[in-house]
């Protein structure tokens, strides 16, 4: 059984390459190109996959998986700068797709760890940015 | 083509766990512990796939999708208490993820009776509590 | 200028008047009168009105509203049966319309000492039971 | 990385199969099978995968992919009749399994020229009518 | 207190005024004059307001408006074709605002016989079209 | 009767008071005051007020609306950062509040021009921040 929970958060960021020119960065980020930057209200959800425990007739302890996420996604990016506030992602555009690997890789890190023998695994996350694009990653191949 | 159909039932139930003590009761399942219970509106998605009938341009014939969805689910479900009207949830916690099982075995068992030759075939169901949390339970495997 | 914060709850019910027969409170009710109650994720948004601070650019300080709105009113009917639960219902229907006027009461109880001087004042009160009904309590006539 | 990206249309139909008999067509559309038609806003999700190029931090380019949905679908199916409108769906019933399938058909039909090395490929198609049905069909099988 | 209830329905319509030229017809409905027509699915938002029933909590007896709301609103309008099937809108261009007004009309028409003694109340009309557009009508003034 | 209609942008910023100490800004705003700012996808709804026109059944004219939201509105707002980008919130906080007083403003300015003889009026602006929070300002009074 697969387990989908929803968290949101709010962030800023400038789509604006370094490897390419100015023409090139306008035309391709538009409007998101911007000099000061714009912001979002994110939507992250993430999904998990496992069997029932019979004695609690859940897939996964949502308490716990809370204090995961919120210690590793929603500390970083709650209220921030994509740009400013985030080391991870310097280096990189702060596209969503970008941020939703960054996501990715942060939960996975630690998984073994908070759940240990892979239960529930770590399948799949999503980012939503505005109510048009979505952005899906899976975990498991 | 996979069609999918979305139903909607309001509910209520409490979980407590009868092999689990107080303690343990309260801190897994929080304010879904307390004694008289609470509710939700549930929202069920209801997955078929199969070919298009070139007749009819249909995958299944809705009508008699949610008869059959109306009897086996809506009937049972709605306006109800998960805990004392529904005798297949006695013995388990009416967590979503046993509620999900249990509306899935449920329209399993009469599938091949309403839809004979396996067209189309019931595929996935996801059910969701509030809007935060989505339980899906792949029927195929 | 009106502020309009919105609150999420969930909690069940079962609708029965002590003063109609069995036969009319059937007919009334319908699913709502089932023995065992059911349930449902309700919505309810606190309208606040007032000046601008012009040091702060904001209406109303979103802490202190969030402070009272959860002492006040998710610390009581968040995952409560609004028929075991809640005294200051016993004696009437747990309708939407009786929820509504007692959260209203609520808030408005305590409201002069938590923002004196009326700013902001207390405007409207609105509960969506489902996403069909909606009831809007105005608390300033 | 697979993104989805959703575009929304406004259309009219009317349900009637040429090989059914009237009663036939009565029974199996039932209210979409009024004489003079009714409609919908739709909504589409078309959903590309691909992997990231890491100068742009894109699976796609939004602004090729909104004008080929534009051209390829947008212009042939918003504010029009899918009956009269429409010369691909003739002979067929207008439904939106239908739908679906003559979008799907109608992007892959210029997939690779627009999108040279099937980078990213096309990879599902998902048309929901009103809020409660939903097709999909995945292109990539 | 005032309910407001939703109900939706599914139609289609073509914009076009008998006394505008093509081109004024053309550059004022845009994509909405195109011959064949197109539709939507509508949202209607009936609010009537009143006092509590001390004895069943309930501000309207909800059975008898949606019978009410069904006769004469349902029935005339859903998967109907607001040009063709509908007397009272013919000679007037059927924008949401007349069919506004129109569903307004007929429910002032036999609210008094329904509900004598005023009570609830029939206080407002609001239609949706696509998720853009919203139409208010106040029937108390 | 009374239309309302919807835009969206997209935007950030940082909340912080010149005339309030550092702990009074970060009691205050909280996470709204990190230092380089964060976003929120923002929803707008512009109600007009007027009579219909018989010729053409409408309130007002869309595409001139939409021309007026655009250029004062959204070309301004749009992807922008509410603290670096517009004049006209300088020396104020970016709060919602002020951007809804704002974009009100910026509106009326031109009003009576775009909109001769006052039909229709121009009655309220109501600002959606997350999807929590929403503004509303009369605009009549």
């Amino acid at each position: 059984m697969r387990l989908t929970r929803k968290y949101r958060f709010s962030a800023s960021h400038r789509l604006h390459s370094a490897v390419l020119s100015e023409a090139e960065n306008q035309r391709l980020y538009g409007k998101c190109n911007n000099p000061y930057g714009h912001g979002h209200d994110y939507t992250v959800e993430v999904s998990v996959r496992g069997p029932l425990d019979t004695a609690t007739g859940r897939v996964v302890d949502l308490a716990r998986l809370d204090q995961l996420v919120g210690r590793r996604m929603l500390a970083r990016f709650d209220h921030k700068n994509l740009n400013a506030d985030v080391p991870e992602l310097s280096g990189v555009v702060p596209t969503t797709e970008n941020l939703a690997r960054e996501i990715g890789r942060s939960l996975e890190e630690v998984w073994s760890t908070e759940f240990p023998g892979g239960r529930p695994r770590l399948e799949k996350i999503r980012v939503a940015e505005t109510d048009r694009n979505l952005f899906e990653l899976n975990l498991l191949s």
